[in-house]
């Protein structure tokens, strides 16, 4: 049996400063398990409540059983869903080799940040770039919403501006979601490879940026319809479709 | 000031049963509640806090002025952004006149529902037909995730077999988001008009709907990816914008 100090350990992992100081992330639930068993990741911990294992027996010698009491109190979820992990952070490193790299301006929501990683592994994406000030890689919510794809594709934190001016410099086509731009739909021919840029969901692209954009691109809306915005992450999604599919 | 009894009338509203037994539901927030009030609803209730009408004026007889305290308990969010309205379910018709549906098989995440409906009229969808277990429109989840797009998209509750029964026998495409089927990238030519089906997040379009589909399509991935599948609401997004550009 595990001690107090250790899930008080695993508890503090719910913030963000103590998983910056032990650079180690929590996983739970059993496919993202799964995947991060499979994946190149470092596993430190691997608790599991004795009802879980009764339901779905694993063996491996890293397996710690836990009470449910204990188990409620590392996890961060509502309903625990009696397995969770703790992996060892990865740095990782921009490889500009990738003829297509997914840029982000300061996404915010766990969610959407979650669902563009994933979205982007889908659609063939293997470097993502995001500015310093989007949400944490290894915010659980994030984690969840990648349904995997955390382990396989490099996200990496880094001042974007200056990014975008060396990729820029490189000759890049640096592309960025505005309202105003290309129709995504229209484009003739293939898509030369770049950076995509996806601004933020309050603020789009910001200004810092805007001006290293050479392709402004855009979702154009049906005739008559009143929204006003796509979600950051539909947005996304639907561009990397229109340009990694044709490509 | 509003008495107890008018809070706790609209607290009541928070959940499901209470919202169709007096056929009203929640509105939070300036720009959710400023596209009420553009929209055809009846609006029975709204209600601001002093520090909400002070940064932002507003003229209209329906305001009723209620403390913080008040507003905190009517509110269903954690920050109370300070004005609530509420407002008249519409009854809405299927509007069979449209050239493209969409239709909805058991979507059961709240997000999930108002980002399709959103992202729906963004592409021109002005009909949703939904199956009788999806979640329910009026949870204040949904309505937020719509962005306002829930005041101007019809969305019908409704025997979703057969409603496409009838559409098949109308002739109608019956279009179908699976694992195979032709890729949505790659159609020569226009789609014809027809219902566009997307399944739950869990199971996809389930064995009872799926004899039905006269066009089974598909979102293809990126050779080499390791994603299982696309979320619910971004597979919906990713497909309207091809079908709906293209058709």
């Amino acid at each position: 049996m595990i001690t107090k100090n250790t899930v008080k350990f695993i508890q503090s992992l719910k913030q963000q400063k103590y998983r910056n100081e032990h650079q180690l992330f929590v996983v739970e639930g059993r496919k993202m398990v799964e995947e991060l068993l499979r994946s190149p990741f470092e596993v430190n911990y691997l608790f599991a409540t004795e009802k879980y294992l009764h339901e779905h027996p694993m063996d491996t010698s890293l397996m710690e059983l836990v009470t449910e009491v204990q188990m409620e109190q590392m996890s961060g979820q509502d309903t625990p869903p009696g397995i969770l992990a703790v992996a060892k952070i990865r740095k990782m490193e921009i490889n500009s080799d990738e003829k297509m790299v997914l840029a982000l301006d300061g996404i915010a929501n766990p969610g959407n940040m979650g669902t563009i990683i994933r979205t982007a592994e889908w659609f063939g994406i293997k470097q993502v770039v995001c500015s310093e000030d989007c949400v944490e890689l290894w915010n659980p919510k994030v984690i969840q919403a990648t349904m995997g794809s955390v382990f396989r594709v490099s996200a990496v934190y880094t001042d974007l501006r200056r990014f975008l001016e060396e990729s820029k410099s490189n000759g890049k086509a640096i592309y960025g979601a505005l309202l105003e731009g290309e129709n995504i739909f229209k484009k003739e021919g293939r898509w030369a490879g770049g950076v995509i840029v996806i601004g933020s969901e309050s603020h789009g692209i910001r200004g810092n940026i805007l001006p290293l954009i050479t392709h402004p691109i855009t979702i154009p809306r049906a005739e008559g319809s009143m929204t006003e915005s796509l979600n950051a992450s539909m947005a996304t999604g639907i561009i990397l479709a229109e340009i990694m599919m044709k490509s």
